[in-house]
């Protein structure tokens, strides 16, 4: 494969997960190996930091600050909730590329950002300029095709999972057979996250909460849900409960729209569906019960991470680069493969972008016991080995200590575009 | 001081804290230290246990078991939110001490159950009885009198301190000017937790989140509220907000009552103050909000809970049993008084637990800024070192594990009683 020369622009895009910065870190030291890639850039605000030419060094940036992106929350580059919209942005940013001879993009985020790197890397291939784009996925929804699972999901599920045997705790020790407790946790189209909350179930002990989990895989009802609550509380002194916030009802509706407004891409903001089951057993059953909505707390949760999933994050990052210059790979997105091994193995792979961009992976329906309300053995071992091992945070007076880069500029070369 | 021969008891009452069980490790330690302690009994769900001869022999849990409570949520012998009643309550339980010779009791509680055991005490004295009472305070609310601090807050507002700031890193990757975080937290009559957030906010950085907190003790209204977070989007790119969920108006009615429910004592249950935020900003700035709610996660959050809070809850623990069998006490609570030296350092002292109970300590006016949104340099002095030092929990198959005793009944030796 000839070497490609030139500088290397890498960008976050969607909302952050607790290691989407340990994938940021993972680029940029892969790329600092490469004599063939002379700047390392970041773009702030993912795309939009393309149209507007908004760089900074990345190489400038001192070491600890990039270590100490390993354990740093949010998205250090900034992130968008903005697509391009026209050609005229897809011509914006082949001009914004060549103008600063940028030869590797790598786009870190979920099935949007994977459909605009698609996008870019086509239209550079029919204006014959030489760039290599690779997609790396990020989401704490698990919802992404083509890859074993994503980068920043072990994370939030364990962050998940440990609040709820937390809470169970709390809840087993007030409770005397009439006590519910609700998490509301994301997931707009399937409900990994909420699964994920099963792992606090140990082998052998069929009375670990969580006690019903309730995602939109599985049509809800009324009817059922309060024979489930009851049912519990027959056997149970307590009740604890976990719901993804995309409930929805036989008929594909959702079940809960506590804040109906919609984003900037069209979604429909959720939001509500553990309060609306909170309302159900208060006035269904008489019985106290309380909500908590973990809301962007997990996908930022740093202090809880998985070091499975951090090291993980590191390496897609480091393997997007890797394929794209030893490789001279382009239009695919850096995926997670499990091996076939007796434990746990990971290797990274490739997929094709636009053939990823297109679907939502949901939870198979065999992996969901009969009952709707539990997971089966072929999640636990899925998912478990996503959780292991926690990543040191460094603490500073009381509280974890994140990295902000210091941002130095990269020159405008062009005028400002008009959007 | 003549030995007191007999038997020790030791309940659990209220809603958790993340070191309640620190405190009934300390107390169970300490108590072995003594001859004249005969036995140890845990009463189960609080003052419930003691009318139901719901007793376990604490001595012959595993010194593993115990250890391990040092680091497990929700409270091992359960808790109750029942109150005596009636005066064939408490000679009921005096029976019950009788039959079983308890002559130490130790009721680890907030107001509610100082005043239970308050009540013990003096019935005690009216009958001739020889018993010594010490009630040890806990509530993550920080409400008690007569106490710098209550055991359970420091590891409180360290969660929420990490949730804020890593919630702030995410809203700070997203915004560009128009976005709303907003953390409900508990609080019902006071701001303490909400208050604790602004430790986020490093000296000498003055953006640093969260940008506005609203508590009980400030009266809220609608139209300063939307000035405060138009003034914040007009500065930074995103806003952070931390409300308690006792929010009242000028008035004093609560501004948000989303559960309109109320609890075994006649408490209004709330909730909502979060939301209620949201939909103000919603409707009125036409801005993207998004708001959180942790519940119960907040006071169950041994995962990250505070060193120096969870050392001092163990610490009350031994010395509450230290003050009854060395110095005779009884009729007290244990409280924490920070010594007047240049580092923080704390020691136990005791307050009379009729005074003890009357109270509600609520956030001095001069600690909060004129602004009403922001805490000044005494809350921050106060409040600092309440939050150092971590705990290490050990971890198991990816997630924390808690300790669980095996609950060994004592035999019950009167008929049942009707309540």
């Amino acid at each position: 494969m000839a070497e490609l020369e030139g500088n290397c622009l890498v960008g976050q895009s969607g909302g952050p997960t607790a290691v989407i910065n340990a994938t940021l870190a993972g680029v940029i030291d892969e790329a600092l190996n490469y004599e063939c890639i002379e700047e390392i850039y970041g773009s702030l605000n993912g795309v939009l930091g393309i149209l507007n030419e908004d760089f900074i060094d990345l190489a400038s940036e001192s070491q600890q600050a990039i270590r100490g992106l390993r354990a740093s929350p949010g998205a250090a580059l900034g992130t968008c909730r903005f697509q391009f919209k026209k050609e005229a942005d897809y011509e914006r940013a082949l001009e914004v590329f060549k103008t600063h001879d940028i030869r590797y993009f790598f786009y870190i985020g979920d099935n949007d950002s994977m459909a605009t790197a698609a996008k870019l890397n086509s239209i550079a291939i029919e204006q014959g300029y030489e760039l290599r784009v690779i997609g790396i996925p990020k989401t704490i929804d698990n919802d992404i095709t083509r890859t074993d699972h994503t980068p920043g999901y072990g994370s939030a599920i364990k962050y998940v999972a440990t609040t709820v045997r937390e809470m169970a705790s709390d809840s087993e020790a007030v409770g005397q057979g009439d006590y519910v407790s609700i998490l509301e946790v994301m997931g707009r189209n399937s409900g990994w996250i909420a699964a994920g909350a099963s792992l606090c179930k140990r082998r052998d002990y069929p009375h670990d909460p969580p006690h019903l989990i309730y995602i939109p895989e599985v049509p809800f009802s009324n009817e059922k849900f309060i024979e489930d609550v009851q049912r519990v509380l027959q056997c149970e002194k307590y009740c604890v409960i976990v719901v993804g916030e995309g409930l929805v009802d036989s008929d594909g509706n959702y079940v809960a729209l506590g804040s109906s407004s919609t984003d900037a891409f069209g979604n429909v903001q959720l939001g509500g569906s553990g309060e609306y089951l909170r309302n159900l057993v208060d006035k269904t059953l008489n019985v106290s019960a309380r909500s908590c909505k973990l809301g962007i707390a997990q996908r930022s949760a740093t202090h809880c991470a998985s070091k499975t999933d951090s090291d993980e994050a590191y390496l897609v990052g480091q393997d997007a680069v890797i394929a794209a210059v030893q490789k001279g790979e382009s239009g695919k997105m850096i995926s997670l493969q499990r091996t076939e091994s007796e434990s746990y193995a990971c290797e990274t792979g490739l997929a094709d972008l636009g053939e990823v961009s297109q679907g939502t992976k949901r939870i198979p329906k065999d992996w969901i016991n009969d009952d709707g309300v539990s997971m089966n053995y072929p999640f636990i071992k899925y998912a478990t080995p996503l959780i292991q091992g926690e990543v040191k945070a460094p603490f500073e007076n009381g509280l974890p200590a994140f990295t902000k880069l210091k941002r130095v500029r990269v020159d405008k070369q062009l005028a400002a575009y008009e959007q």
